[in-house]
């Protein structure tokens, strides 16, 4: 593997068996497992005001340009993460996640593993994601109900939980496991686990497990993992 | 022309008479019409885990800093984008695109001539787009029904057609020709020509063109075209 | 303070007492006062095709990685920017502005003193923001009552106002001092001050101050001076 000539890596980082690509920055107490790509005008341990120190990710990392992940994260093996995503300070990230571009991680909050999403989502301090979850571009996690306010209180999505593109989901709200939020849907209130729910603010519709694929097969579209298994590794879902 | 110092060009890449900045990445296989620039911090021609080689970008293309154009897209002549845009393989972008900051076109796209934006869209995989198109800030245009699913359909932008700020699009939805979709709409249906649509979900309000300029002049706010063409070459419309 | 050795600074530029990271640029005419850091990536004073010329950055600015500042714009001491912001030509911003990560500032607008946003933030050219508002992520502010058109107007947002999650305010829309925007409202008609408003579109609810934080204290959510002061210097509110 490769630190590119114009690459600024710290003495200190453990980087064996890491690629870093031109113009990547790397900080002193960063760990990156073996077989992980860093892309270009990334920075990676960033410092913070706060008392987080060092930065754990491990194995088979793929890292994409222009991407900043702060000091005091921890990120397990598997990383993939598209074009300039921040993931900030004690952030608690499983294995296998895959996070879409402009993301913005804020930091204190934990996702599960196989977590997925594509670009432009949002997840505020304190957020709890569990495994499996999905969220689609421009999904949104809160976590002010008053705001401004020192009161914040995050999210908690259920594992396999589906939030289509646009869904925000309010401070503190819970999302039930193999919950599906449809598209643009404001969510104010629980949602209990297999549910669709829909709409501003938005209702129950019914059992996500009666959604049939379009596709005139007549199977469910949910639970996902009976149909969808692309990306994960063989057995995952058995 | 001046390649910065700084720049990282591959042996092969084909710039004659373009201007690259500092930082930037040129890849080997791109080749850019005379008379562009590439921004500061912009990786052009990524490498893509799928078949796609190349990259071509025509003649007098302003690419702005942090940008990244991935191998196997086709861009016409004339493109503009803002700063951190990202296109993905396989897009085919017509000539004088104007592409604003942060948006992500996903790959495997159509857009064609004179396609404007403003900042944050979201194009997503499979999009068909036509010819004098807008979409305003974080206007989104998605693919997957039932995400997630191996079930995904673009959506298809007739000519002319406006996408307001935060309009959203389902899912293999067709927007007509000279439609108008207003700020903030979830377009769950298809929209004839021409008409205005509106809401959550979104419904028809009636025709765009009975809409008048707030300016008190009583002219028509749609076909844009009567009233609007700044920015385009002189007999565009004639 | 130190000028990394990979940056690009132009001659000219007045940068005493300021740290530059790596791989900046910073071009002629810019103007920053003591104890400010440029962030790694970031090109500061970026030409403009407009009459801008010159940019001025105030004492003790902290602007982050991959950030864009243009030719014109004026800013007040204690400048804080997130990662990846673009601030566009002939931008006027008050003293302590903190601006979140990919917010998109098009130019052409006032800021005010005191300003507060998290991420994904968008004002449009032309808006006047007032002392001590808040936009919390994806706010949104509009400029062009039919797109594309030369009528663009710009919101007007008064003092203390906040814009929460997603709130999207239209074209020539006037919010009032202390107001309060719920989350995703789409905000079509002026809001009085001290109101609180919510929905698509927005209607208002009742007075702001009407609202208890949620911890039971039996405390007026707003205006939210009366409870939160974190960030801001001894005596501000006083």
């Amino acid at each position: 593997m490769e630190i590119h000539p114009t690459a600024q890596v710290a003495q200190g980082a453990q980087l064996d068996g890491v690629a870093v690509g031109p113009f990547a920055i790397v900080h002193a107490g960063v760990r990156i497992g073996p077989g992980s790509k860093i892309g270009a005008y990334c920075e990676i341990g960033h410092p913070t005001a706060g008392e987080a120190s060092g930065l754990v990710i491990g194995a088979n990392a793929n890292i994409r340009s222009h991407s900043v992940i702060y000091q005091g994260a921890e990120i397990g093996e598997g990383l993939a993460t598209g074009h300039r995503v921040v993931i900030r300070e004690r952030s608690l990230i499983g294995r296998n996640a895959q996070i879409g571009s402009n993301a913005d991680i804020q930091g204190d909050c934990r996702l599960g593993d196989f977590f997925r999403s594509q670009s432009n989502i949002f997840i505020a301090k304190g957020s709890r994601v569990g495994d499996f979850v999905w969220m689609l571009p421009y999904a949104v996690l809160t976590n002010d109900p008053s705001p401004p306010s020192e009161l914040t209180v995050g999210c908690e999505i259920g594992d396999y939980a589906v939030l289509s593109a646009g869904a925000m989901v309010l401070p503190g709200v819970k999302v039930g496991a193999h919950a599906v939020i449809a598209a643009q849907s404001l969510v104010s209130r629980d949602v209990p686990a297999g549910m669709l729910v829909m709409g501003t603010p938005a209702r129950v519709v019914g059992p996500a497990d009666e959604r049939r694929l379009p596709d005139g097969s007549g199977r469910a579209a949910y639970p996902w993992p009976g149909h969808f298994r692309r990306g994960y590794p063989p057995g995952t879902f058995d």
